[in-house]
């Protein structure tokens, strides 16, 4: 019998609780020991919960008792979870979080405690619900160099990108229906800015590059600019626009990732990934490509690869679970050196100059379409592209990089 | 540093060799200690080979050596490889195998001789190549009850299945191309018959149900009955032809399982992979599905599933990695039982009675097809559907299950 405590019954918590109810002979098995959730910590009373006597409120209960192995930290935020989650390695109790600010940042540190106690933190519900991707980086892919890991990280942009694509319909018109059904947050900016898949990235290419590398220096862009029109030559040209986050590497030091819109072709796997389905393609230089799909949130998804963390604990308690995530910071290439071909929605003014400042381009024009047309340039340095654009004002009136 | 042995110098043990030389950083970093092939077991003699000096006839040479941890067995066949590999295992040797033959069939009795002798026996590689199924089934998805995986297995079929579709040839031709190129066998029996596949979801629901499941009581049918024609109908109907491998847990003690070609609604994820790609979907009680995609065979892939397999070993030296997969055999339901909806191609002489006897269901007749109609029939027992069949005779000209 081991026992585990859940920080944060909301959403995952509740769902973790219940997946190891529900699965709890599956649980033990693969376990090879029985679970239970032994403490329940939220700041909230749950009257009539069938779990009500397992809550208390103050963290030391648990912290302090000695059988408690394993901690599911499912409370999100860093304010508290920080504190709570470094006592508890600090202790020597196993950390298994959902939580992707935590990991973000501060997973070398977290892993380094987690090291020097005897103990283990892992994170496979932090990216990708519960698509398995962290254990295959980890431990299946161990004798690949992967040399990329492009993803579709975020379910609430993919279900808005689809149905505009699909109903021909405004961002923003998606995005009310989308908060309606409880697809998007009331305030939608982590998922539409493409924070969250900003943060996922570079947990992935942290495993990747075996070293750290900072969300906060990661080149972002949402998909607020996305407009109907896009998907209308998006079509033409055999393409669908989706949200990636990609990272590639450029040397054992340096990293060229960023998050943004890009215009894909058909016949990329991610561009049938539609709806809230996340998929991540992870490229090894013994593999070539691989990919992992499946729906990247859900609260018993998401619990579910909670659990699957705390089942590894139970296997390896007191023995050191490796994942190769050092302190020591990647260099991140700046986005103005990265190279794209690029989609520019234009006037149709802009027809000749276009042509002429960026040559090798193909201009596409659709039939009804009066106003305003596409091109689609040659690849060349984001810098250099920007500065053409200052050049052409207020002719261009959107562009997305091209995939 | 850990002396591994590779049985076999043919395509995927040559590639284990070179996996390990190219990325001999990597896979000592991550498995902790250097590894080093110390032998080669093969008939052949290979004068020129950089591996000239590794490479034995006698397999006693490395059974008596103890410094071999780790034996990888890429001989293929059973003949030699049962004996050999349980010798090894039986001198306490860890062994990592491609084998699917060897995997489907003596599965459970090389991972009793493993945990018997304080090794493990692990086979990534035997189904899908260089993706990751095995490991996220035995190490992942420990907290679901996974209750159905569906897979296209063998890229060598739906390498031939997409050409068709594609170019509107037929499947002998087709596959006179597909063995020119490299991409079928030149006794391509074993691919197209679907046996290929039978082995890889016995093996895959064999570690789903916890229990043996006898790849020969799998309904297995090929796909050399599939005509141009059958991609005009699918094409109409907005479906596509895959050879599938599916199984369903029914209880836990019974599997329904089968491998034939589905007409498949594009809307399935699986309707997406075309080419040499495999895919496997994994159904869930808490995830939902879940796939994995990328190249089901290739020397290098394959051989890196295999060297992943050596770096578990290497961090397991004498721990036993989980593996449930017991010599109870599981029931399969009888293909009789099974119950599909099923696409039907027919004289056009046929349009009536079809509707008749198979009432229910939806004809389809497509301009410029004087000679024949399809029509899909309403979800049937299949041993109630083959006697309308033979009640039809020769009216019916081909038949394919729907998915």
């Amino acid at each position: 019998m081991v026992k585990v405590a859940v920080f944060g019954y909301g959403t995952v918590g509740s769902g973790v609780v219940e997946v190891i109810e529900k699965n709890k002979e599956q649980v033990s098995k693969k376990a090879g020991e029985e679970i239970e959730v032994a403490y329940i910590l939220d700041l909230r009373e749950f009257p009539g919960d069938p779990y009500e006597a397992k809550v208390v409120h103050d963290v030391n209960v648990i912290l302090e008792d000695p059988e408690v192995k394993i901690v599911c930290e499912t409370m999100g935020g860093t304010t508290f979870a920080y504190n709570y989650t470094k006592a508890a390695l600090e202790k020597g109790k196993s950390v298994c979080t959902s939580n992707k600010e935590m990991v973000a940042k501060f997973g070398p540190e977290m892993l380094k405690l987690a090291r020097e106690h005897g103990c283990n933190y892992l994170f496979e519900a932090s990216v990708g619900g519960g698509i398995p991707i962290i254990r295959p980086l980890n431990d299946c892919l161990t004798a690949e160099k992967v040399e990329a890991i492009t993803g579709i990280l975020n379910g609430t942009t993919n279900y808005i990108l689809t149905k505009m694509e699909r109903e021909g319909a405004d961002f923003d018109k998606v995005l009310a229906r989308a908060q309606e059904k409880g697809y998007a947050e009331r305030n939608p900016e982590a998922d539409v800015e493409g924070y969250d898949a900003c943060r996922k990235i570079a947990i992935l290419s942290s495993l990747m590059m075996g070293k750290n590398v900072d969300f906060e220096k990661i080149p972002t862009e949402g998909i607020t600019k996305i407009v109907p029109e896009d998907f209308d030559y998006a079509k033409a040209a055999g393409r669908t626009i989706k949200l990636l986050a990609r990272a590639k590497v450029i040397d054992d030091n340096t990293l060229e990732a960023m998050v943004s819109p890009v215009m894909l072709d058909k016949e990329n796997p991610l561009a049938m990934v539609s709806m809230v389905f996340n998929a991540i393609l992870v490229k090894g230089n013994m593999l070539g490509e691989a990919m992992f799909y499946g729906k990247g949130a859900g609260k018993l998804a998401t619990a579910s690869a909670v659990v699957g963390d705390v089942i590894d604990c139970v296997r390896h308690l007191g023995k050191e679970i490796p994942c190769f995530w050092d302190a020591e910071e990647a260099t991140i290439l700046d986005a103005g050196k990265h190279s794209y071909a690029y989609y520019i929605r234009a006037k149709k003014s802009a027809k000749e100059v276009l042509g002429a400042v960026l040559p090798g381009g193909e201009i596409m024009e659709l039939p009804g379409r009066d106003e305003d047309l596409a091109y689609f340039t040659q690849p060349m340095k984001q810098d250099a592209f920007e500065k053409v654009l200052e050049g052409l004002g207020d002719l261009v009136l959107g562009t997305i990089r091209l995939g």
